[in-house]
Formats: C-alpha cells, sequence, structure tokens
C-alpha cells in the first residue's frame, strides 16, 4: 500500500489522454501531471534536447513531488530518454510507452503481419519502436514512417476536414502499399484523436493504440511494487509550464469523472528551485 | 561609424529570411542571429511565456555579445513583447517587425482599401497590428485572422500541395470574402514561403510583406543613429538553441553570398551565465 501519487508528464497536453481510463481503473489512486506546454512540441527537436527536458520534469515530480513511479505518457520521450532517466532516478520505477505497445503488437502478430509505426521524426528516428518489437520477435517486419504534420493539425482541430484526410494520405498512402502494411502502431499520444479517419481510409489495417496498453503496464507495475492506494487520498494536481488558452478546459472535460479534487497550476521549471540544486550539486 | 554587429533573433528559423536581403544592401555589416529552436514555435503560447523567452535572449545578444542594435525578426515577439524588451533595455535600439509593415499599409493605403492581416494566435489577439495601423490612419479598416496550422505544414515543406491551398482556403476563405479584403500583410516571417499559393489563390491581393519592410527600417536606423559599420568586420555568428537537423544547411543556403565568414554554434540559454547573474540581481 503506497498512498503517494503517481507522476505522468508529456511534452504537452496529448498524455492527460491516458489518465481518466487509468482512474476508472483504480479509483483511490493519485495523479500528479506535468504538461510542458511552454516547449512543446518536442517531436522533431534533438534528443540532447528532449533528454534535458524530460530530466527536469522527472527530477521535479520525484524531487518535488515524491511521486512512487514516473509515467512517461509521451511516445517521444518514451523512445528518446527513458534509459537515461531510469539511470538518473534508479530508485524510482520509470514506464514508458514504447515497450507496452511493443509487447501488444509482438504477442499479437505472426511472422505473416507487416507492422507499420508513425510517430513525431525524433520517435521514428530513435528506432525504439523496431528495436524494441524485433528484441521481443525478431521473425517480426517493423517498418517506421515520421508524421510531423499531423500533430499540430490535431492540436488545430483540424480532424474531421479533408485536410486531414489528404495530410494522412500523404504520409501513409506510399508507406501503407510500398510495405504492405497490416497493423499500425498509433506511436504518439496525439493519434487516438484521428483514429477514426485512419480506420475510414485504411479499413484493413489493425490498430495498436499504445495509451491504451500502457494502462496494463501500469497495473501490473502497481501490483509487482505493492504500491497501490489505499482510500483517503487528496487532490489530483495538474502543472503546465504554459498558461495555454485550453488547458484547464481540457483537464476539466477528461477528468469530469474523476474522484478526487482537480488542482492546476503553472510552473516555470526552469526557474524553479528543484532545478538550481540539482545545478549546483553538478558544477 | 560602428562595427559592432547587430543582433537579431527569433522563435526559430524564420528569421533567417530577413538577412540576406540585409548583408546584399550593407555588406559591412556583423550578424549576431540567435534562433530559438528547442522552444519553437512560439505563437500559440501565453503572452507572459513570449515575453520570458524573448527577454533572454535579447539579454544574451546586448550583455553578451554587446550588439550596436537588435531586431526582433518575429512577428509574435515584436506583437507581444517589443515594449517590454525596450522597457528592460532602454539604451539599446529595438526594431520590431510589426511597426515597418504598419507604416506600409498606411502609406500605400487609402481609406475605401480594406486591409487583412494573418499571423499566429499570439500575434493576432495581441491586436498589435489593428493598433498600429489605425494610430497612423485612424480612417483605415483593419481584420485580422489566426492561421496556425499554416507554419508547421510550411516547416514540413508541405507547400506544393493541394494540402497546403487547402489549408489556405481553410483560413482564408470565409475571411476574405466576408471583410471584402483586397489588401494582405503577412504576419509572419514563414509566409513568404507561401506566398505564391496565396498570390494564385487570391490573385486579387496586394499582398504586405514585413519582411521586406524590415530592412528599410534598419537602414534608417544605422542611419539615424550614425551606427553604420566599416570595413574589417569579422564573423557571422548563428546560435540555436537546438541542434535542430536543418539548421546548419539552412543557414549555408541563405548566407551562400555573405564576405564574412560564417560561425554556428549551439546554445542553452536556460543555463547560460548571463541568465544567472540577471536572476541573482532581480532576486
Amino acid at each position: 500500500m503506497d498512498n503517494r501519487a503517481i507522476g505522468f508528464f508529456d511534452s504537452g497536453l496529448g498524455g492527460l489522454t491516458c489518465i481518466p481510463h487509468l482512474l476508472r481503473e483504480f479509483p483511490h489512486e493519485r495523479v500528479v501531471y506535468f504538461g510542458d506546454t511552454a516547449r512543446t512540441p518536442y517531436g522533431s527537436k534533438d534528443p540532447s534536447t528532449i533528454r534535458k527536458f524530460a530530466a527536469e520534469m522527472a527530477d521535479f515530480l520525484i524531487e518535488e513531488k515524491n511521486v512512487k513511479m514516473v509515467v512517461i505518457a509521451c511516445n517521444t520521450v518514451s523512445a528518446v530518454a527513458l534509459e537515461y532517466l531510469r539511470d538518473r532516478h534508479p530508485a524510482t520505477p520509470f514506464l514508458g510507452i514504447v515497450s507496452p505497445a511493443s509487447h501488444a503488437a509482438a504477442k499479437t502478430c505472426t511472422p505473416e503481419n507487416r507492422i507499420g509505426v508513425i510517430g513525431t521524426k525524433a520517435t521514428i528516428q530513435s528506432g525504439a519502436y523496431n528495436k524494441k518489437v524485433t528484441g521481443l520477435a525478431p521473425s517480426l517486419k517493423v517498418y517506421s514512417m515520421a508524421c510531423p504534420a499531423l500533430v499540430p493539425l490535431i492540436e488545430e482541430g483540424i480532424v474531421d476536414s479533408d485536410i486531414m484526410d489528404m495530410t494522412i494520405e500523404h504520409y501513409m498512402k506510399p508507406f501503407v502499399s510500398a510495405n504492405e502494411i497490416d497493423t499500425l502502431v498509433l506511436g504518439c499520444t496525439h493519434y487516438p484523436f484521428i483514429r477514426r479517419n485512419i480506420e475510414r481510409l485504411y479499413p484493413q489495417l489493425r490498430i495498436i493504440d499504445p495509451s491504451e496498453e500502457i494502462l496494463l503496464s501500469v497495473a501490473d507495475a502497481l501490483d509487482r511494487h505493492g504500491l497501490q492506494a489505499g482510500e483517503g487520498g487528496t487532490d489530483h494536481v495538474f502543472y503546465a509550464s504554459d498558461l495555454s488558452e485550453n488547458f484547464v478546459n481540457i483537464i476539466n472535460i477528461i477528468f469530469s469523472e474523476a474522484q478526487h479534487p482537480i488542482k492546476f497550476d503553472v510552473l516555470d521549471l526552469e526557474s524553479h528551485p528543484v532545478r538550481k540544486e540539482r545545478k549546483e550539486r553538478t558544477l
């Protein structure tokens, strides 16, 4: 039993979509979330930059908020920085989103299947999905494709639109046909918002959504480490580094069913004391 | 005569497009450029975040690089942070991009004209263009429209494409017809890349490009303050906060004609000494 909160972080707000499922399954758990909305998006930036930003969020959640585990609700950070963060905080369980989705793909696919992964530039260039899936099942074939224009269109609400369908086809048409893809991993937490477009355009594809798979992974980790919360927890707390227009609205919509009260705050990580201390320590 | 460099900064790389014109006109001038590629884009973020990031870049250029003037090669920062930066550094001339473009619009338009401005969310919400143009010529009519999906598509190279044309029309069609726009200000340094698309789709519009107008303003400021450089300057230096894939390529393409050697470097402003000192001073 451990009533400390579970830490979640993401480059922005996409990772929030994982949380309601978790709270339905584990109503006693509390969440401390950090979305780096001031520096979002990460997906086209250099791995060194992504690791630095991710470390700041992990330091904050662990050193300041004393979370019992950290869930990286972002494919880009999971693909590029997971091992780095585990080395930095060896006493804290870290869950990424690449591994559970890769397990799901490896478990349900046969060597006849041809698995496609779509994601940000950083996710795809890292090769994380390819390595993980073929590490689990070497006979599987994995193809991957960066689709950087999809996230900004989703964030702009251009979803039920010919523009979105054409942009999906811009990336997917040559990719799916040349590689005869039959299984598609949605390798970015924004892509569930266009799942219906993809299903309509490519009805033959079986879709694997990592944000569904990560919940099984969280449940397993709570169980394995004996970390489940009992009754009587306090608030969920949501931090963002930029007071973006939609921050409070999105949180209120997504968490309308939450049992614990919800607090939110804007925090400038760059001038936060945790980071200053750490800097002094490493100087 | 002043052989110090001219400082330029931008939220990313868009502002680079201003510089070759400047160097053709003033071949002795040297440039120190900072592009905040680690935290780009700024256009959908809160004004307080934009002002904070802009101040870090201005502090670096002035306090560390001793530039003789600062050109804000970014509509979003010019719209949201120019007055704030002038208050912070009263001894340094600051040139924004909103004012010269507004002068051009006010000079060439009559009360019969209907001026449209397109830009990022932050630029449009600031009302900076409307205030400036109607301040210069109160009888002019100015309409404005945020087009946040255009920049990511341009950065992804989706320009000569039906996707771009449809996205332009998604924003512009209702905007142009409802307001009977006849003059269009390209209120973001990325938009010159889609000028041809706009001209093809809306041949009736007269287009004002602020990145052309700002050069006149730089020339005027060099002259007015007696700041022109003589012969014998040293290198141009380009800093970015993230070593993005295209940084060096873009610089080499854009500055193929430069007379001075070009250096570039990646700099983490957040942990830079100038900022630490400033923080200690203001504590």
